[in-house]
């Protein structure tokens, strides 16, 4: 079996923030898999073959990719940000565990990227320097009620919260709701960070207070960092405020 | 005020994880600050001074940074992984809040980089392909009861879990009591990845469940990250195991 994919992160957009590895595992790929828009920030190739997809079709894409390695070619599935954060590389592994024999013996290899949470701390300060946990607000594939308890929990345990894929068109009130549900938990003046297209042209970032939080603020690519009752904002004059937590929590937090 | 102050995260150690703009950035610092080993990742150009210090002394190595900025120059500060995880984007931030103006009207910039539990993911397939969340076991800034709390509430709500800052010659039990904390919400299969020096020579990743988890396969350098009850592994013949969290949660979970 001499196929091989591999599931690369392009990182929030720009090519800056690429790694090395992803830059060379793209460049040895004999096809490329994806979602048209991140495919279209893949330099082309003379010789490399593009399969976009729609966004929501991960496992037919997935298997689609799987197939063509296993047929003994070099194959890379391209992902936004991380492959392993709400992204693509975890559709492979369930393609792969109940796909045929020859997709389990195929070289797998996940490059990873920065995914948006990164990002947008690193445009904002630090709010991710504390104890943090990912939240996808989709519920899609999971019931809303573990949602709920995943803030509930979350936010009484003093951890700062990052929320992916807070809204789309098929979801429209859920992102509110999450709102609402840590309202019950926080002060009103915990900082909140809207993060998008971060390194692209249309970047987008704003800090606002919990109480003030618009849901009109976010789309389905608005990464949103929810701070702890730690998270702290450093006004600066002429300049953008930082927004960070902490390295030290008192012993009466959470 | 012309001095310009970077955090600039390098990944898990290979240059390979380095992004384009971590590297532009090095490139054009006039100073380096860091912990020693992780200067000593950064080629060495002409004319680029170097601040070695020893790895708890990061308040003092962020004033530094910041004094010398602050008269001009431009300053980049490494961090290992991700600058805004557990890392130097904090500490400077700390400074910045709590010194004198002028580092207040410094242009500051956080350049991201992949952080552990990223790398370590990405090395044994998708273990973060859902909701997670990030700890840290080091209680020198907080205390342990705020750390089992944490424990608790991101196992009962169904949270992966990376564990960074695990173990050290100062914290010995931490790591073996945080396990013991798991085990009262979590299977014994609960599949548990110790990942340590990733992309570097001495790389050393493994496989168990939580109730064969040994605290010995940890020391200070290495990323832990414990499943919820969704993780799973898939065994391959001739290769290692892939280990991934589906993005489907059932009603029942948590």
């Amino acid at each position: 079996m001499s196929g091989h994919l591999a599931v690369v992160g392009l990182g929030p957009g720009d090519a800056r923030y690429l790694t090395e590895e992803a830059t060379a595992t793209l460049g040895a790929a004999d096809a490329l898999y994806g979602y048209g828009p991140y495919l279209d920030r893949v330099p082309t190739r003379a010789g490399q073959s593009r399969h976009a997809s729609d966004n929501r079709e991960e496992r037919t894409r997935a298997a689609a990719a799987l197939r063509h390695a296993a047929r003994g070619a070099r194959v890379a599935v391209v992902s936004g940000g991380d492959p392993g954060v709400f992204a693509m590389a975890t559709a492979v592994c369930e393609e792969i565990e109940t796909g045929p024999e020859s997709w389990h013996a195929l070289d797998v290899t996940i490059v990873p990227g920065i995914t948006a949470m990164l990002a947008v701390a690193a445009r904002i300060g630090a709010p991710l320097g504390h104890d943090f946990c990912a939240l996808s607000l989709s519920d899609n594939l999971k019931p809303w009620d573990l949602i709920e308890r995943r803030l509930d929990a979350a936010a009484i345990a003093g951890f700062v919260i990052a929320l992916y894929n807070p809204v789309s068109r098929a979801r429209p009130w859920q992102f509110g709701n999450a709102l609402e549900r840590l309202r019950r938990h926080l002060p009103p003046t915990t900082p909140v960070v809207f993060g998008r297209s971060v390194g692209r042209p249309d970047e987008c970032l704003s800090v606002t207070t919990l109480d003030a939080a618009d849901t009109e603020a976010a789309d389905m690519a608005t990464l949103i960092i929810v701070g702890s009752r730690e998270t702290r904002v450093i006004a600066r004059n002429g300049r953008s405020p930082l927004v960070y937590t902490p390295r030290a929590a008192p012993e009466v937090s959470a």
